[in-house]
């Protein structure tokens, strides 16, 4: 899936597309009807199977012999080994079988036996018209969390968002405007603990991911460990980096031409996890460390986007340290 | 201005920042506080003045002196002269002037003096706190109307957007959210006339600027004299041009690996008209048809939010079939 | 392989890299050592096979079985179908294999088996340590000939160049400097019957691809069929495209924002063919058209670069009228 | 001149463009002929004024009224404060002068009036087509030392070559194929004393700029100081920044998306002098940290020949620790 990752672009939209949504708005009426899926008689067909861990010699061919002999039709498979000796093995298998839903259970099980039992790996199996539920933790900028509740009303991002939870009330009234719920969790370092706890009592079970737009709190190791799932996070990046305060004011200073931003797994280093997603925005002379904020935010956004859009689309694989993106 | 015209980035705001909005929406707390001109105690002392006509020596001179004579401080100047010998002359001059609003008609009489009497030029003298007020004409796509929009609110475009104008119903309640006043005007080939005529109504003196959004209605060259102010439309490009009806297929059915959109002024010309802005978004083999329509939808909004910013601060001089954008 | 589809950045690069020339350049000393192959002791083992043909299921478990029975072990695929219904499929494998060379005679014979017999498929299977060759046909500019020269040398592009034709005499100083050989064959469109003989006399069975490298002279559908191997040409392309002569002149006369390049495969019709790759360029209204040529020449030799070095790396499939580039 | 500062294009070519080289290449035959000034009979009459000091109301009148007064046409201005209080003043001018060569001493007296005695500006007076003399100094690695000699023959880079200096020979004869002087001066932390005095001998008085095209030695405070001439330098970049050795596995051990290159003005700290270019290149799972490292010279070549590109057209104005790019 090559375009999906074109860098430098002004569009966040990745190249396959979700079905509509399940009550499209009005206003989505005079958007263009799109995406492979939602065209397609059997969307309810598709699977996506994604498949790490230790390389070894036939894997793609006891995969492709396994969903063949369950009568699935592979249309996009994309198999990566990081090292031909001893590296790890990813592949994302993207196949249609008829009645899916109803022999999944069988698949399942035949999967397991091959893959957890003989070849011991990490896989997952989902539907492609099963769309993705993603919570938002969000603090008082709007840009990252609008700009993700645009495109997934526009069809361009393939998740539900059950919630958007902040540590502020600014954003209330935005987010319901999309019909999303939004909670006020008020929390800073002194209340923490039992802040994470709320937040926890409502992921918990009811996510498949959280993502962090622009959320100005640090999350503990406790929380990433009980939530479960996947957490996104994304931060302005420079080059070089401008460490500690006032990053802008300092890029500004040293006449910077390049401002970017990053999105990337959270790990117990806040800042510091597997890279998602990457871009740049092109800066000159005349503008201020206010103007320069104002374009992180813009780069932020789209490349947050992408990001989480990829992810739903089982695109983005964790691999140790780092990520290999479909 | 250098890298406000920036290709190929992820972000439309332009280098120079806008005044705040006057009720700041209480979501724009969180976003970056920015822009010279609102950090500028100095504002409303700010001036633009553009200049375009017969290039000959002392033009420069002669308006630089005359600034200094009532005051002004030039803080951004750029000119350009198309040709050495008998080319037009292009200037954008950014001054700061105490007391501008003030002074501001004296100034005026002596500017008419200088480069109606005496060097039969066109100009114009804008305060940079005086925002534009731009009209936008919409059909049923919501991506260009909700992008420039929240731009706006963001504080990202230099404009107030007295009204949204669609001749369909769709976009009303999305235009409203954002407080800005909807009116349908329904309209199609055979009844363009008086729609054009309650259009027109709604329109005379109250913009200084109507943006076609995907209004996906032919403008008669009589709405255009009548309206009195510029129109800038945006719609998508291809290399090459695929002539005639589904565009995006036929640039599927080619392999194409660029998808584009051009914003430009309208003249009789629907689509030819003097091009302001374009970019281009990439597109890989395995994105369909739609896919490539949704692709040219999200450059379509980021191109024409670019335009329509560096129109409101007096940065887009129309030359002849050509532009000047500095 | 996603990023070396990127658009608009500074390199055409590909990801994948070469094998070492195999007398390098003193003057390569001092660029990066680079490349999985190079670095790889198995390189002489690395394979890849290319299959395309009618969809049907199967055929993924199919090839990677009969690979597997053989003993390799697929290090990188990607699979794409152009429709789930009778739509195209197309495959590129890269497997490890040791003795490659000795065992290839075999692994052909049951490929042929699989793939001409019992599936139809078009297929080639080629040794990631042999490079294609490639001859390069030019009139009088440089900047693309010396592009894919410089970046062959420094081991960028996966070929060797057995040969540059030129109906003109001027570059030859130049390529005879990279130790290429040059032949000058004199050809117009009187001439273009003998001219094309001369050509194909050198050609016939020394190639496996032919680049036309800014070549001004119309190639005959007689020499396309004679040639026997796909023939890659670069040209100028616009948004929107501006037909007939003195493009760059009515482009600059528009106001035009950007200038692009496509690189496609020569069919009957000489810049109609399928597209392997596009890019473009910024330009600002003070640029001439005279600099907006010599903008779209730096635009040709970077995508005409990158199309063959795709090419070489077996990564560019032609399907029909469009490409799979993978 | 905006888009000569685009972002992330394939090109590295400035929009002015130079006069032909005085005894062009056989090859360059083929190029398009180009730029304003080798078109413009008047090339000898184009000079070019850079001012840069305090702030202060009246400067663009009194520099425009003074050339005026000289009988000189500006075709070209760009005009920047830092600060509408007590910022820095940068002023570009174009402007055409018949007999500028004769007059130009008498211009010079007065320039020295007015803005060494009256308003105590730096400043500096150059003839357009007089090309600036750039010293190249390099190590082993060729990318961009033969991407800058070039695209100095193609025109490209208005400037003369008078020699590039290495502490290594392996470039000698790539150099020399250019009719480019080449000097071996052996190097190292021991003999760098002597080495950069030996550098000085040849440098002085000879040159208006030195490039260190991936020249791995440090440079000491004595020769910035003795060399008398501004010093250009590149070096990779990355999001986020990976300190210290190896940053290419770093990178690659993150998932890095995005490879850069810096090019800045070497000050006492090598690598954090003001910067004048940066651009990314797009980088997938795929590729080695070899390919990473292959992928970072690609870039550095295309910046550092930008910034030198624009630096040799009087584009670049340093501002203490940052930089004016117009």
């Amino acid at each position: 899936m090559t375009s999906t990752k074109t860098a430098a672009t002004a569009d966040a939209h990745p190249a396959g597309s979700p079905a509509p949504a399940p009550t499209p708005a009005p206003t989505s009426a005079g958007t263009p009807k799109t995406s492979p899926t939602d065209q397609d008689p059997f969307s309810a067909e598709v699977g996506r199977l994604v498949v790490q861990g230790e390389d070894r010699p036939g894997i793609v061919s006891k995969i492709s012999t396994l969903l063949l002999d369950h009568g699935a039709n592979i249309i996009d498979l994309d198999q990566y080994s990081s090292n031909p000796d001893g590296g790890s093995f990813t592949q994302r298998t993207v196949f249609r079988l008829p009645d899916l839903p109803t022999v999944k259970p069988k698949l399942m099980d035949d999967l397991g036996g091959l893959l957890d039992d003989e070849l011991h790996m990490r896989w997952s199996l989902t539907e492609a018209n099963k769309r993705k539920r993603v919570a938002i933790l969000a603090s008082t900028s709007d840009h990252c969390v609008l700009d993700l509740l645009w495109r997934q009303r526009r069809g361009e991002i393939e998740m539900t968002v059950p919630m958007v939870i902040s540590n502020h009330n600014v954003l209330a009234a935005d987010v319901r405007n999309f019909g999303i719920p939004f909670f006020h969790i008020p929390l800073n370092k002194d209340t923490r603990a039992e802040g994470e706890a709320r937040e926890l009592d409502l992921l918990r079970g009811n996510v498949d991911l959280v993502v962090l737009a622009r959320y100005m709190q640090i999350i503990s190791e406790d929380f990433l460990e009980q939530v479960g799932v996947p957490v996104i996070n994304i931060h302005h990046s420079f080059l070089p980096a401008f460490i500690g305060a006032a990053p802008y004011r300092k890029a500004k200073e040293r006449g910077v031409k390049l401002i970017g931003a990053t999105a990337h797994f959270v790990t117990g280093d806040l800042d510091e996890g597997p890279i998602i997603e990457q871009d740049v925005v092109r800066v000159g002379h005349e503008e201020t460390a206010a103007d320069l904020a104002l374009r992180g935010a813009n780069v932020e956004r789209t490349v947050l986007s992408r990001a989480v859009a990829w992810w739903c689309q089982d695109k983005v694989v964790r691999d140790g340290h780092t990520t290999v993106v479909f």
